[in-house]
């Protein structure tokens, strides 16, 4: 099931995408307010619900009809996790780490599907790095790795989006990664049961439709298992709890000459299994506040 | 004026904290929610509005009947600031940083004034903080600093309490950072025209009584102006953000012999015009989930 938050007759909304509609539970009587609150109920509850009568005349929308939101909008836990691919730690020349190196991102950040990733003001040094996010499903504290994806909700693309001379200004990270709408989360979830096993799936960034990053997730130096036993041994996780789980070589700052996204460009996430997110760049004098 | 933040008689509810009175205003009806909502309009509004059916029989509680919150408990954007005080640079040998070293807490990583504060299970390495923290009342982006002190609402004690093993475990501090309630801040928020000009003023950590930190405002080496435009660059800054500004040298882990919070301790942060942030310090197998 793809499950996807958006904006629809200037209302938030959330639903099940199924090809090119979208079938409505936001809007139907009843239902938790938005996508993190409904992943606090057993999915099948949410299509029992009533249709009522949806504010947009029916409970299918076409997909071309929504603005998209970050599936999960509305939670600043954004936890990313850095350099996590065995592969691109060892052309990096680094020892792989010990421990899971953590940071957050605030949902301001964050941009849905389609929605114009925004260069700032401040720097020109922006940057992509393609990801998976995983989204927690079940809290829990001291979770074991061994009975950790049964806290798994799903799994979504996820753009790093980073302004690297601000990434760089002190030794953490923040504040290049926190840049207003940097960055991207989508275009939906794709729940667990859906995707299955994810060690042979892959991910690639495409700049311009140009391959700029691949990897598989069976690279991953901490996978979803040890992340989540790692972040729930310093807090509890809750539901609606994102985890961006790192990204491999080939960004723009390790290139040369170096790569930076410019107004126009349009930067790509493909994940196996769960689809293409897509965002093209403005600048912020051109951004809609 | 002192705002805080507390439970009574099962529910949450804000009010102005008066000698050993608090004046309850989450309880009038019409009010804002939380303190967090009530920053967004006139604080003279707040007074205004009927007393009502309190539902602890008067707007006038006692401070002792309370069970105390952080002023700002529903909000994850925490930011603290790393090496910002200018003695404490210079003792531990490094030069000044040319930009603010910002990471983050989230809202469940923190306690209110007497609440216990837990080691967790994970590590004994458990350290104090003594920081200021400034609540933004006027969000807003691309501050100027001439202009910055009017975005503050107000200011009140912050202890970043910190795993430093973990801290370490990587180069990025979040894990060591946000610990279930592993940090305190409070009592309350004293409204920046009460407190007036910082600069003079002094912030100490006493452990168990004995003085372990002392600084003044004026050693910060980005100062809250400084913060403010360098954060609001970044992202928009929104009405109630928490800016804990950094913590000056005498911490636990850089004594000799180091020194950690143990069960039973209790950590004081005291702050000239703002008061006394107090907590004891429990193990996580004693502490209420």
């Amino acid at each position: 099931m793809k499950l996807a938050s958006y904006m629809i007759s200037g209302r938030s909304s959330y639903g099940v995408v199924i090809d090119d509609e979208i079938l409505d539970i936001g809007g139907r009587p009843g239902a938790p307010a938005t996508l993190l609150d409904a992943l606090t109920v057993p999915q099948a509850s949410l299509l029992e619900l009533p249709a009522g009568t949806h504010p947009a005349g029916s409970d299918r929308i076409a997909v071309s009809d929504v603005t998209w939101l970050p599936p999960i909008w509305n939670s600043d836990r954004i936890i990313c996790v850095g350099l996590n691919y065995r592969s691109h730690v060892l052309e990096l020349g680094r020892e792989p780490p010990e421990h899971p190196m953590l940071f957050v991102r605030f949902a301001d950040s964050l941009v849905g599907q389609d929605e114009p990733l925004v260069r700032p003001r401040a720097s020109q040094m922006f940057d992509f790095e393609a990801e998976l996010a995983v989204v927690i499903g079940k809290g829990g504290r001291h979770i074991a790795a061994e009975r950790a994806m049964e806290h798994v909700a799903g799994f979504a693309g996820f753009n790093d989006g980073s302004i690297r001379d601000f990434q760089f200004h002190s030794g953490q990270f923040l504040s290049g990664k926190s840049f207003w709408r940097s960055g991207a989360f989508g275009p939906w979830i794709v729940t667990a049961d859906e995707v299955g096993d994810i060690s042979n799936l892959e991910i690639r960034a495409l700049l311009n439709g140009q391959e700029m990053q691949r990897a598989r997730f069976d690279d991953l130096l901490f996978g979803v298992p040890d992340l989540i036993a790692y972040i729930s041994q310093v807090m509890p996780l809750q539901t609606g709890d994102v985890i961006a789980t790192g990204t491999t070589g080939g960004v723009g700052a390790a290139r040369n000459p170096q790569v930076w996204m410019k107004p126009g460009d349009v930067i790509e996430v493909v994940i196996d299994k769960i689809g293409t997110l897509r965002n093209t760049i403005v600048d912020e004098a051109d951004a809609a506040a």
